[in-house]
């Protein structure tokens, strides 16, 4: 199953040339999540041919603009291009406001619904389950209400050994129950033990988007061992008190999240403008944490690889 | 005196790769004037190389989102790029509703002022006069309430003739009145006609801005001679219904409008995403007024050159 994420934009507040303010494009068994949408959303997508007709659900994680402001030009163009499909939000409550303030003096009445889902940002929430994962909302403590998501693949059915039901000659309708772990009695009374028959289903595979935050320990039992960690790491750590007053986490900060909660791996994103080049924060997560990667424009990251 | 504008998008409601919707840096004698401010203005300035804190002026011709949907991150990143000096900005009244909610929902207090100057659909206005121009409000005829912009150039002094001034040693205090056209007369009672000591001013220019909207003569006369004349071409004149349908105006409407008021040159825009290259659209404008030129993303226009 499909599990990828594509960043679309990397860079927090203020706009640096060539990189963009917050934006993902989450892959889940084929079915598009959008994370975030900065300004110039829609142009990341043209830029790394993804398709916006096909985002089924998007994810709003707070209201300061870098993450949001390219939201209403999106929805926009999917009206223009003809969608009738709804769409799904979940975003803090007073998007919709902001979004329906925006139509009204356009004038413009979509032609497709959107369902708007008010997160949280006090408790972990389930938000989102449907046959490939389950979303759950993550607060995190930013200087406006803010969630992170965290995306949990569903644990799949254990998976057939086909040719040794075949020799066995098991009956197909039998194997609905094999898959969810039962044995197989024969006629003649013959056990044969599940596990002779089926293999282990792959390991759940988890990603959760830790958007704007401070450096706080609050989320980390929800994302225990998570496979990928996007985690914003605006600063370098000799700006920590920078990073305290803005409500932003450093690199090496973002490094220690990844350690305390048992990440497999890390993303690091939501640079501030400062930095020119990133491989300062690279290396400095690295010294905490070394299966590190930068989020960086238009780089696809399969989670679990 | 400089009066230029850099092009910072063309492209209509949806977005095509490569090109931006609307915006327009306009430089007149140093002073930055940004008209609209399309979804990824920002990016687009820094591109270019144009610094958006030196802009003091920001024109909105309507709301709809290819027009305004850069603003509120632009106005963000001013104010934390530690704006402090006021902002105007004429536009339709409702703008400062949707800013002002944003603004609320992201708590941001900006350190700067913006004065907000309502643009009248319905009657053409003076809505700015300062050193260097004049700013009218254009009545256009869209789907929503919009207007264009027409900048005239004040008219300048005459120019003196130094070297003749200072021949016939004329006092420096009497400069003011020859260069507004008054005669000297000398001591011994010798008249000195303006004209031997002055020479005339450049003509005053203006540029006309004329956003979306359907063909209609009711702005004719207020442009009449313009020096160069932006106008919308979103469609080939085979997309006539459509155009009319949706109040945009042909490539060959944009050519007989420039020809009808006598503009000396032509730059069409607001390309609809259907054109991949964008050619016919000057070719089929070029048929009706050979100076034309495409409002190209980066192309800075002299205007009166």
């Amino acid at each position: 199953m499909k599990f990828e994420v594509t960043i679309l934009g990397s860079s927090s507040a203020t706009p640096i040339f060539n990189r963009n303010p917050t934006s993902q494009a989450l892959n889940i068994n084929e079915h598009l999540y959008l994370i975030d949408c900065a300004e110039g959303t829609q142009q990341q997508m043209l830029r790394f041919g993804i398709k916006s007709s096909r985002i089924e659900y998007i994810f709003i994680s707070h209201l300061h603009g870098d993450h949001y402001l390219g939201l209403v030009g999106l929805l926009s163009s999917l009206h223009l291009n003809g969608r009738t499909k709804s769409i799904t939000i979940f975003a803090p409550a007073p998007l919709k406001e902001i979004v329906n303030l925006q139509l009204k003096y356009s004038e413009t009445v979509l032609q497709y619904q959107i369902d708007y889902v008010d997160t949280n940002p006090h408790t972990a929430e389930i938000i989102l389950s449907n046959q490939d994962v389950i979303v759950e909302s993550i607060p995190l403590d930013h200087r406006i209400d803010c969630t992170g998501f965290l995306f949990k693949q569903k644990k799949r059915n254990r998976k057939l050994i086909k040719e040794k039901l075949e020799e066995l000659n098991i009956p197909a309708e039998y194997y609905t129950a094999l898959k969810k772990g039962n044995d197989y009695t024969a006629n003649d009374g013959t056990v044969y033990k599940n596990s002779t028959l089926t293999l282990d289903p792959e390991e759940p595979k988890s990603y959760a988007f830790c958007s704007d935050t401070i450096y706080t320990e609050k989320y980390f039992e929800q994302i225990k061992n998570v496979t990928l960690l996007y985690h914003e790491a605006t600063f370098l750590h000799d700006m920590l008190e920078r990073a305290k007053s803005t409500y932003h986490t450093t690199a090496l900060q973002a490094a220690t999240v990844a350690c305390a909660v048992g990440a497999k791996e890390l993303l690091l994103g939501h640079f501030s403008a400062r930095y020119k080049t990133l491989n300062e924060l690279l290396d400095e997560a690295k010294t905490v944490f070394p299966n590190t990667e930068l989020a960086i424009e238009g780089k696809a990251f399969i989670i679990g690889d």
